[in-house]
């Protein structure tokens, strides 16, 4: 396998799978890039002829509406054509497999495809798969990575805290199923956070997860002691009754974010989720709409994160 | 509650909610646009830049093919960018409450929300939630009202008859489960309709309905007696069977239009139905197609109302 | 019955229902108006003008992503407003009639309609109905036509071939359930193939097929020997276990083209299929992506020649 087959020979990047294996400079070159595509969501008029007359095709195979509509919003701000394609496992099932389906989009002069996929690697598989010129960006795959939120997340963090150098930073809930906890750590271990957490019950932390570079802690009181920034992750339903859990009154009692254990954090330090929540169970409503959530502001950068990711792609 | 959370202070349209409560110069200024907005929709090329770079969002909580596709119409003539999400109350109650899905949402920049749901208020509770800049239009919520399709009924009418100061307007059928007609009696009583009369069986009249301003007929032949104005609604086919009516078989003997029927209206009154018709219903065929009816002009007149609802909502 | 409803009395295209009928000259017009359209989307900016402010409907009453999606592709590069309405004959049911739907788009101002339906006629019901200014494109109805996905067809055979006057085609696999099958025949007859000829199991034939002009094969030995071009056909999942079948391996064994199978052909002889492929059922995979395969370059030609169809039309 490629050692990073989302670099081109000199290294611009011609996909976006994953943040793993990223350099900094690349990162901060997206992040430099949406902070120029902030003032454009808030002028009058909101678009910008970039991808004019470009194809981006919104592959979804599984539902989700929120990251499908950010993507949608950001290439029609840059003036793009979307098309939507909500693409059930099971209708795909029937007849072709995932590569004659994207052999035919792109014979239908595709230019870029955004992926959402159950399966970890569909982004990585339908990129080797299609010609040099049609650009794939990863949505989210099985328990993979979900790279455009880390860097929505970076953004936000860069935002409030200026720099990574000196940041404590701590990643709170199910690591263990979390695609986007996986692309967090890649990032902020990347970018230089010196001291990186995670926090979590040992039946939601992967194997061997000291091995990325993160500190362990079992218990919020510690974990949250004197951090800059608190990332809380998403519980997925489906799991709240399972083996993994007792209960989500249970969770919320130990790992849910109060007012009270958020107290253990550093005055000024944020509160981050990337949506959406389960109130009461990862999150108190009083943190979620209180003065040091970031949740809000981290999906209005997504728009310009997104917006500078395609834009960085059609221009390689 | 304050008592028109739609208006601003100087009395301009924030939001439309209802028609209850608005002045009878607003309904007018609506009609108006509207009316200018005519040509536009006849020319080749049908374009219009008031709405460029606005980001629309169909918030549809209910089904609806048709009132979803004339906004969306409505919103791409005045060159807005229109994203579509049909949000099944099942997969609301999973996670996100509605005011987070609106707030995530209105972080992406959206300018306008068109709002369907099954609950009424619905569309209050979001205007009145979201930030000053973000407007709110109601497209049908639970039993309350229907904004639009009473507006555009007013501009059918206004078109026929010219003026409202000497009309005899019945509304038939199923007023009691009828957001349509709760907002056609406000604006004809607004609009200063002298007599405005409804037919109904009892089972279907909400209690208190005379207070409305309004004449109750129980029968057909006493209710049309020389009215200038015929307003059928829809009888929602879940109700056919139930309890408050006989059949639908019945309910077309007594108060389906027929042409017998209609022959004790005016010899040049209008037929209107806000659609979808059930045909052998509320309706004989031969009157719905016949040349009293004006109920496809309701459609291509409620491209132009919607479409100057919204343009007089983005200038405010 | 009107002899050739979808040509104006001066000859001009009207709407597109069937190839049958249908003039050479015509076809060979919408033709030569694709090739000049295959520039377009090559080119870095992929729009052109013509449809601008055009409403242009997508009205599919049988679910198909991928004739949709061509469609949708092929109306945005001519610049038009695309409304998609997926509707599901079951809703369809419920209440309004087909023609009371089509009335109230048409009231909306709709250009023209994109039709696929489950039932032989539904195009032509429709096209009867409309007013002259609207244009219908039969998008497959039935067991009937599906004009647009001929037309590609013959693009591509004459992109490969050149002319059709020296031909010998094979046409291989369900012909009696497939409309595609029935528009090629009549395409390539009407377009001069001398030699037309239909491979596949006597259940799999309609009864009086060689009264469309073709020549009968059971054996894919004969069939194919001396061919320039192998059309193949999708077989529905549905019929692969049913009474014409005795199963899908048992249909490969005797009908699915394989290199060896192949051999009989020209050595220079193309293979087509329509798409969605069943690999191992109707073809084997190394044929579909070897070198005579020119499955792919039929999607790219498609959005030229759905974009023809739709600039020819808009203009007559």
């Amino acid at each position: 396998m490629h050692s990073n087959p989302q670099l081109s020979k000199n290294g611009e990047l011609q996909h976006l799978l994953t943040i793993e294996g990223l350099p900094a400079t690349l990162l901060t070159q997206i992040l430099d890039t949406a902070q120029s595509f902030i003032g454009v969501t808030e002028r009058e008029v909101k678009k910008l002829p970039l991808l004019r007359g470009k194809a981006i095709f919104n592959l979804f195979f599984e539902p989700s509406t929120r990251t499908r509509t950010t993507f949608e919003i950001a290439a029609k701000r840059l003036s793009a054509d979307v098309i939507n394609l909500n693409i059930s496992t099971s209708s795909q099932s029937k007849g072709e497999t995932l590569l004659d389906t994207i052999d035919n989009l792109e014979a239908m002069h595709a230019d870029m495809f955004i992926v959402r996929h159950a399966q970890s690697g569909a982004a990585h598989l339908i990129a080797q798969h299609v010609a040099p010129n049609v650009h794939v960006i990863n949505a989210g795959d099985g328990r993979h990575e979900h790279p455009t939120q880390a860097l929505l997340d970076m953004f936000t963090i860069r935002h409030y805290k200026r720099e990574f150098a000196n940041l404590r930073v701590a990643i709170v809930g199910d690591i263990l199923h979390s695609r986007v906890a996986r692309s967090q750590i890649h990032a902020l271990t990347t970018l230089g956070v010196p001291e990186l957490r995670v926090i979590a019950p040992k039946t939601l932390l992967p194997a061997g997860v000291e091995n990325l570079g993160v500190h362990v802690y079992h218990d919020m009181q510690r974990g949250l002691k004197d951090v800059d920034v608190v990332m809380m992750l998403r519980l997925q339903s489906e799991r709240m009754q399972g083996p993994l859990l007792p209960s989500a009154q249970e969770f919320f009692k130990y790992y849910g974010l109060t007012a009270e254990k958020l107290a253990a954090a550093r005055p000024d330090a944020i509160v981050m989720h990337p949506g959406p929540m389960n109130r009461g169970v990862e999150i108190d409503s009083s943190v979620a709409d209180g003065p040091r959530s970031v949740i809000l502001p981290q999906v209005t950068f997504g728009i310009a994160v997104r917006m500078a990711v395609m834009s960085i792609l059609a221009g390689n």
